[in-house]
């Protein structure tokens, strides 16, 4: 697990077992099966950790990242320098009142922040798997989950949460281990990735292996990086995450630092700097070969295909609380695909409740400063915790 | 102009001097005044016509293609061998009947199939322009119809009609050249680029530059074309060309010629498969750097810019018929935004029409089977003619 992977700086490396985080190990008698068969061992799992765990071990919330997440939930990334992802929702006196509860976060398995993945080292050969390591689903990052809170000698969790790739890993917990989860909360997710979503994601794969510093996906080898892929298929993906009208609020039009138009390529617009930045970081902290991966899990993702094509049968046996929550401008996980979640959930008379949250952010809504969500969450996670005595 | 392209059978080329279509040529003494403030000299339209001009020259219509069409409107293409892109629509006895009309098609200019673009020769180099192509606009497109229009002694035209960019040019000969348009069709277009569409764009072009191949724009010297970037290109904006009701009826999450997954980055998905596909097939018939020029034109576009942010002023000559039309599950061109466009002619007491059409194929159902259009066309066309005496 001695994967190294660049800094923005260039020549100022971070090896991931430096992070600052925790790492739970799993050796070659402890492997990972795989929806497609194989197994995967070893398997490191890298989290984080925040606020104190009780006695009896009833008070952990387990929160789900998304696609180009982290583990670093609620302090800051190691290599942007920039706060927890949802250090909005976690913290002392925050919806996830780390004062009450104890939250996990892990590095989802086949990332790129510790957590075994495509640039992990494959033991069969010494060098970083690339696209030899397995193709990974939903289910398996889940099951790699429950094997972390095995570990961490934890039996029934009281809350499962996350948005978008994070909220189908809260159904699939829902799903496969309704025993362990006391309340959940799904967040701008779905039961299954859509046409257009599998297109959008296959537009960034196509970018990536397009770009010849890819090589096969072996790169490490070659001591090189598609950056300008990857960037690419970012770019395609940010656009999805935010709305039409946050775009034409945020950017319209705008021209970036300039009077008038150029009559060239540069970045005229302010949308075309935004976009091209966006790119350009994210690179520096993100592994092509894991952005395959994960959008290929997202894709993969039918929770009913694996209960019959009956969505209701895959929550049969979940007695958790659930809270669903939708975003009116997301179009990318609509608030229709969360409906059909209520709606199998509600044919198994399932405890669910629903809010769609009015936002002109788009997807991205779950990630901002979003007071309707941060009330409903905090109602529900202490409504959940005052049912277990906590 | 001997500047060639490949046709999908690599080793047989074809000139693009040698297209089956009209080629109007108009030299040094004859420039185009660009918006960027340079002239471009020499300039050569293709273009294919249909059907008779009759002795007054009063029957012609204009018909402008989007980004990747051309003039092929009612021929079979000579690279692709499909027929014109706008049979349906063109034709004896179609909506445009080329038994009473006089059709017109140019290659825009900045365009890849016999019309002056980056690929052209550059006079000053001897080399193809490359980068030192001038930046284009919509106006400039239509300022070089216009010089066709005049080259064939027409005076008037009895309609001018067009999708997507065709109808950007439409509401710019509207807006330019009001006296010489008695009537006119934009359908599925807005006055000016939004900030969504203006990001896709950026994305494609960025797709394009990050392939090696490109070489800044001069791979004809390197003999060589950054094939796999403009279909990348091409599969991001193909996915804005179709809606997603479209996509889930057509492909949801059908599996490509296999049972069942493959945990592999094969196409497993017939999204995937449709979407490669398209971008392979793509880069046979357009030229990356056309591909560059068309789509800033596009972001470029705001007509109401011209006339002191007063898109009403713009139309404030126009003495001519107009009915715009829209379908309903066009995102990239939503109904709202031609909705805009009525609204600043009805400020104008223009006379206008508007019809929204319901269909779920997307921004792409002005090129397919749309009855509703078809009548919408026929209807309006056929009354424009009595009005003319025709």
């Amino acid at each position: 697990m001695s994967t190294a992977r660049k800094k923005p700086e260039p020549g100022t490396e971070i090896n991931l077992d430096d992070l600052p985080c925790n790492f739970a190990r799993f050796g070659k008698d402890q492997p990972l099966e795989l929806d497609c068969g194989l197994k995967l061992k070893p398997l490191t799992i890298a989290y984080e950790t925040v606020g104190t765990l009780n006695a009896d071990k009833s008070n952990a919330i387990l929160i789900c990242h998304a696609l180009t997440g982290d583990q670093f939930v609620a302090s800051t990334h190691p290599i942007t320098g920039k706060g927890g992802w949802w250090e909005m929702v976690v913290g002392p006196g925050k919806p996830i009142d780390t004062d009450r509860f104890f939250v996990i976060c892990s590095n989802v398995l086949g990332g790129c922040m510790g957590t075994t993945g495509p640039a992990s080292i494959n033991p069969e050969t010494g060098e970083p798997y690339g696209l030899k390591f397995p193709v990974i689903t939903v289910s398996d990052m889940v099951r790699a989950q429950a094997m972390l809170v095995d570990h961490l000698g934890i039996e029934s969790l009281l809350c499962v949460t996350g948005g978008s790739m994070g909220g189908m890993q809260v159904l699939e917990w829902l799903a496969k281990y309704p025993e362990r989860v006391h309340s959940a909360i799904p967040i701008a997710a779905a039961a299954k990735h859509s046409a257009q979503n599998i297109a959008f994601h296959e537009v960034g794969r196509q970018a990536i292996m397009a770009d010849p510093e890819w090589h096969g996906g072996d790169y490490a080898r070659h001591q090189t990086s598609p950056s300008a892929g990857l960037a690419v298929a970012r770019m395609a993906a940010h656009i999805t995450y935010l709305s039409e009208a946050a775009l034409h609020t945020k950017f319209g039009r705008n021209l970036q630092d300039r009077e008038q138009l150029t009559y060239g390529f540069d970045a005229d617009f302010q949308i075309e700097s935004y976009l091209r930045y966006q790119g350009s970081t994210f690179v520096d902290r993100f592994d092509a070969n894991a952005y395959l991966y994960l959008t290929r899990a997202m894709d993969y993702f039918d929770l009913a295909a694996d209960f019959g094509e009956n969505l209701g049968a895959a929550f049969q046996a979940a007695d958790s609380r659930v809270c669903v929550v939708s975003f009116t401008s997301d179009w990318l996980f609509p608030t229709s695909e969360n409906r059909d979640v209520v709606r199998a959930l509600n044919a198994v008379a399932a405890n669910v409740s629903f809010v769609e949250i009015e936002s002109d952010k788009g997807h991205d809504s779950f990630l901002l400063d979003m007071p309707e969500m941060f009330d409903v969450m905090t109602g529900f996670i202490d409504a959940a915790a005052n049912r277990c005595g906590l």
